[in-house]
């Protein structure tokens, strides 16, 4: 039978267990895409390559570049992509500007996506690492890390493009 | 009568004064708005607020802002907007990609747009200054200062969210 001293410190850490689990559900981390992939933390600060409007899903996006990808996109040599480029594309749901009913904004964030240059770690999928986290609670995306499979068969027709849909935009 | 020592010094200045033309010309400056305001040197480097497409003029846009706007947009504090803030709109003709057609991507520039927030100086136009420059060459639009007074007229309908019809996009 325990004596009340050991109850007092099973009850203690209890309840800091339980207290740290609430301080780690206040910042909670990303969990990796199945394939080990991880959420690149800064991406939300990256600059601009391009954007999209996709009839045929409804969505809007925006395709963002680490340094790298930057540089390479400014320099116009992106085919191929150089090591190191990450490309994120960002994707929200459509909807109607209420002013201004001819023009389709983004509502509903839906994931965000990324590309991830590696030549040699990524040899069977292009050269190119991918991974998805969807929605504002970034939930990774696919069960096995052979998920890859339908990014990389998607991006298939655009092999002579490096495998990427995305053209830098012109800017002056 | 000039001497030959005289003729050379002219022919000198001549050709000194040919050169930096020259030396200039590679490096154009952009005009500055008919209003005074110059374009931001830095804003292909911003971050990004928001992405729109508008089927009355078939265009893709993004919109970029300053540290300030940034900042404002994060904290959901843009009605109104701070003191200082830069909003950029860049702006491309549609065209559909090649590999993927209901996906309309940006075409050729057409121009760069900003306002600036600065409510004294800019108190007869909502607070805000407003700027265009044209094309891959960046010629300022219009031709005196009066031309932002087409600017604010058009963003009137928008004068409850502080003359501003970007919404920022939702993020994680």
């Amino acid at each position: 039978m325990r004596s009340i001293k050991q109850h007092i410190v099973i009850a203690v850490i209890v309840i800091s267990s339980a207290l740290t689990g609430v301080a780690f559900s206040q910042k909670p981390t990303i969990a990796p895409a199945p394939n080990g992939i991880t959420l690149p933390t800064d991406y939300k600060d990256w600059r601009v390559i391009a954007t999209s409007h996709r009839t045929d899903n409804n969505t809007l996006r925006v395709i963002l570049g680490n340094d790298i990808a930057i540089q390479a996109a400014r320099e116009g040599k992106t085919n191929p992509w150089p090591e190191g480029t990450i490309l994120a594309k960002l994707v929200w749901k459509d909807t109607q500007h209420e002013k201004w009913p001819t023009a389709t904004i983004p509502g509903d964030f839906v994931h965000a996506e990324f590309m991830i240059k590696a030549t040699e770690k990524y040899a069977t999928t292009g050269g190119w690492g991918f991974a998805r986290w969807l929605g504002m609670e970034q939930q990774p995306y696919g069960k096995e890390a052979d998920f890859v499979k339908e990014c990389f068969d998607c991006h298939t027709p655009v092999k002579a493009n490096d495998y990427v849909f995305t053209r830098p935009v012109s800017l002056p």
